[in-house]
């Protein structure tokens, strides 16, 4: 029988459906997803796992009464599709309605915008302790991955929640992947639940306090709403364990999870991708650096927390580096530790991680590597304006988070020489906590010799009167604007500081007698280098602009309205002179 | 036999020793500790506990080849004491010479400056690591409490630290208590392990592949050295659970161990403080007035992370809170995901939290929280100059940190009145996430009625040419240095920022043609809201000097000489202008 997906407005229309209804909806459901994730790309390994498992959650719970909370949340698109979303899985005008996360401006049903992995329990429990104080009856289910469940707030709160003593329903995607492979321990424990088809003696929920109820095929809808059904209305915490198939349904996801865990447009037949990509890339560049060093001294580690290809740790390079790398699952603030005991051991650790992650081991960069002053290495990516464009992943953020930890040596790079020169310096050194931002945007290449005192300014361009600084991706706007200004006669110095963690005074100090002195900045203004620089020329005559990315939770935006918005392209900040 | 103290410079001292000499020498360590803690306070219960597990540790490891990482490492006295560093504990004039945690500036056995809990394990993986890239054959030996144990980052690394596949031994030291009861799934299986003799069916450390070995008596010596050797030299991951007493040895640390984990000096018999403290007490002028409010709006319920005491929740309080107070256990991370579950449901959260604490949620706050822009209500306490003058737990860091993530009203009240007022409106309001900083130093009161309208800057004191903002605890400082001035003929506008993460740009506006603006700043400077305000006012030609703390990691600092060596006394405020 062929289902209108059409006439599915909400999940109330699939609750007279047989089970043989239901099998056929998720079929129909499926062929859709793929058809939009192979022109549009997308998640597609988490979303054609959880097809069938969606469908049951909706089929079995009252949502939204029924309180459904789905970890990193880029497994809901099925829940979009039974939610009143529909149209923009299967009428390609609308592919870019929704969000690739859970999003309450869209619909009721999304509780939270979620990106980051671990949070779902946490939030479920403080969903479940309002019920409880309010005399409640819904149920509150945490839907979250194996790899996400090895996160420091995953764990915290699966601790907890059992503790709340009422109702609260945990369902363990468990499909066997990370983004990459598994790491950690929990993993083999899982393994062996699963091998015993959840029989195995130990067993890490029961003795936490959970009910443990597995489902061995986590594509099969009639065990899937067995176990559900039997978990539904409990008084106490359960843990549905479903044994899933990334990608399933779509073989060459099936077989490459990794590379389809998210990918662009592509053909659904050979997998291929249907947007060449063949530009110079930054993180290539940094991993076959890091190789290099890695190869040329047995104590450099390169450290991921589940994002290796974040940073161009391929399957194939993860092979070359062997022992020298380390993926400690989901887990940023292991891996800082860990970072700092390597330090600390004599080795030279560099851990590659996107921006937006950094900022989940705050206090481990400043407790475990700061105050230790310890040399380790962070390099991140995704940072600044040129970084992820969804809301929950925004990259702006580093500067102001980072620079402001004593000890840490924030280092914006403006181009891969000096990016390379970075690094090598970073690894090379003992004193420093060094935080290397990697540039965003295009490659660019520059045939000027790198000035390698990191811990100064270099002054680009020597004019007079004005000085417009310009950090990382934005010197180069600072020269175009430089440019422009010759044009009309002014002869602006241009800088770029590198260091944004502290200020070079002696280069500042020239400029106390210029008339304006330019800032650009690509991170928020609040907190960043730029408001610096404006402090301690506060007590000068000269005229001092900050231009930087306002202070705000931007989604899906456009770079170019962005750089607008905040005046900064190159002729808005000649005409600011 | 008695043993000569004074005669133990290093391990090696203790390793010829017989074991009734062991136990003699235990006893003596703890008679000079219970001495020393008695006449000066410190953490009494964590140290007396952990007396002949350390002497244990130090007789069966080679430190410091051999590694320790003690987690929090507030229970390193007695390691302190076989280190090279008895003086400390047995010559009055020398208690001073040490600090209250491990610390690599006071000797090599100390590997780390530790003071946040759960980060023992990621950092000794770390240095496993980098032994076994080495080649290396000594041992690693995180410690670690049951309370440490339920953090986040001690949970990835307990995951993380077995595929290692090598020497790694962890100690959980089990004392059944966190500063306050237990909290969490977790505990209820620690119990069972306990009651079982070590023999639970369930075992969630052999689930993660972990050696298990239990000592029932933690404070017997035999036991401890017949365990430890058992899993010295292992090339694997071995968890030894050891059992001990809280306050071991010392009844009315035994009978009290909430009151005893941490305290001033007091009488050895009857545990009354020596120093009495009657001094009015914000944390208490809180906890009355959140009380009030929960009692009059089942809605509200406060959160701690394991640290109630830190906001005047002692047993009697959170016993009339009743549901509506919960504590996660050392879990930051869950308990602001739980805040932000609560304010999505329906509630209204309040979670108390030390300043140097927050740190460990950034992430939290900002994707939890801050994306969802959920009324959660934080409020910290010990924050800025007159917080913790310990070196990892500082307070003044909260305003760069927090007043820069969007969406977050970073609220500073200078008095008690305006303190109580900001929580009513914080509470109250649904549409901000909210940190309030609890004032620092002594309390202060104020007869001028609250202006309500905290999103602007109140003008205290209406002047001319000069303006001083004088956030917080500095408000005071801004109106005596006003004070100062207008003897000198200088009549200065003094104003009360309250709102640090956005500008009140009509009431700066107003300063454009002042000749002078300074901004005074409980936290450093770098990030901070002075940086903000030079910012705004850095295309104006009016001079402004930010005043505030360096970015730097101070230890044992003395707050008049911070102050006067950042320039914040009134008198150094005055002779600026």
């Amino acid at each position: 029988m062929e289902i209108d997906l059409k006439s599915i407005h909400s999940p109330e229309d699939i609750k007279g459906l047989t089970l043989e209804e239901l099998r056929d909806l998720s079929e129909e459901l499926r062929a859709h997803l793929m058809k939009k994730l192979s022109a549009h790309g997308g998640h597609v390994g988490p979303n054609l796992g959880v097809v069938e498992a969606t469908v049951a959650l909706h089929y079995v719970f009252d949502a939204p009464t029924d309180k459904i909370v789905f970890d990193v949340s880029h497994q809901s698109y099925v829940h979009k599709m039974l939610t009143g979303r529909i149209e923009a899985f299967i009428d390609p005008a609308h592919y870019d309605d929704v969000t690739g996360y859970t999003c309450p401006r869209e619909s009721d049903y999304d509780l939270f915008e979620i990106g980051h992995t671990s949070t779902s329990i946490a939030l479920a429990s403080g969903l479940a302790k309002a019920r409880d104080l309010e005399g409640g009856k819904e149920n509150v289910v945490a839907f979250i991955g194996d790899a996400s469940l090895g996160g420091g707030e995953a764990l915290e709160a699966l601790d907890f929640a059992p503790t709340l003593g009422s109702n609260f329903i945990v369902i363990l995607n468990d499909n066997q992947m990370s983004i990459a492979e598994n790491h950690g321990a929990l993993y083999e424990h899982l393994a062996e639940l699963r091998k015993s088809n959840g029989a195995a003696a130990n067993n890490i929920f029961r003795a936490l306090g959970y009910q443990y109820i597995y489902v061995e095929d986590g594509n099969d809808l009639r065990s899937l709403i067995h176990a559900f059904e039997s978990a539904r209305d409990t008084d106490h915490a359960v843990l549905i364990h479903i044994n899933t198939m990334k990608g399933e349904g779509l073989p060459v996801a099936e077989a490459h999870k990794e590379e389809f865990h998210y990918t662009g447009p592509f053909d659904l037949k050979s997998g291929a991708p249907l947007v060449a990509d063949n530009a110079e890339d930054y993180t290539d560049i940094f991993a076959e650096h890091i190789l290099e060093k890695m190869k040329a001294d047995p104590k450099v580690v390169t450290i991921t927390a589940g994002t290796p290809g974040a940073f161009g740790f391929s399957p194939e390079r993860r092979e070359r580096a062997r022992k020298q790398f380390v993926d400690v699952g989901i887990c940023e603030q292991a891996a800082t530790g860990l970072a700092a005991g390597l330090a600390k051991g004599g080795s030279r650790p560099v851990f590659g991680v996107m921006a937006t992650f950094i900022q989940r081991s705050y206090d481990q960069l400043s407790q475990d590597i700061a105050i230790n002053k310890l040399p380790a290495v962070i390099v991140d990516f995704a940072g600044g304006v040129y970084g992820i464009p969804d809301m929950t992943h925004l990259g702006f953020f580093d500067i102001a988070m980072i620079s402001n930890i004593p000890e840490f040596v924030f280092l914006a790079p403006a181009n891969a020489e000096e990016y390379l020169a970075m690094l090598d310096w970073a690894v090379g050194q003992e004193e420093h906590p060094v935080l290397l931002r990697t540039p965003g945007g295009a490659v660019t290449h520059t045939d000027r010799p790198v000035n390698k005192d990191f811990f100064r300014y270099d002054v680009v361009d020597e004019g007079e009167e004005v000085a417009i600084i310009g950090e990382g991706d934005f010197l180069a706007t600072a020269m175009k604007a430089a440019e422009i200004l010759k044009a009309r006669g002014v002869r602006p110095t241009v800088v770029n500081p590198r260091i944004l963690s502290q200020l070079d005074t002696e280069c500042l100090d020239r400029f106390k007698s210029y008339k304006t002195v330019i800032t650009l900045e690509d991170g928020i203004l609040d907190g960043g280098f730029g408001q610096k620089v404006a402090a301690y020329l506060g007590e000068s005559p000269v005229r001092v602009v900050t231009l930087g990315l306002k202070k705000e939770f931007l989604d899906r935006y456009d770079v170019a309205e962005v750089l607008e918005a905040n005046c900064l392209t190159p002729e808005q900040v000649a005409a600011l002179v």
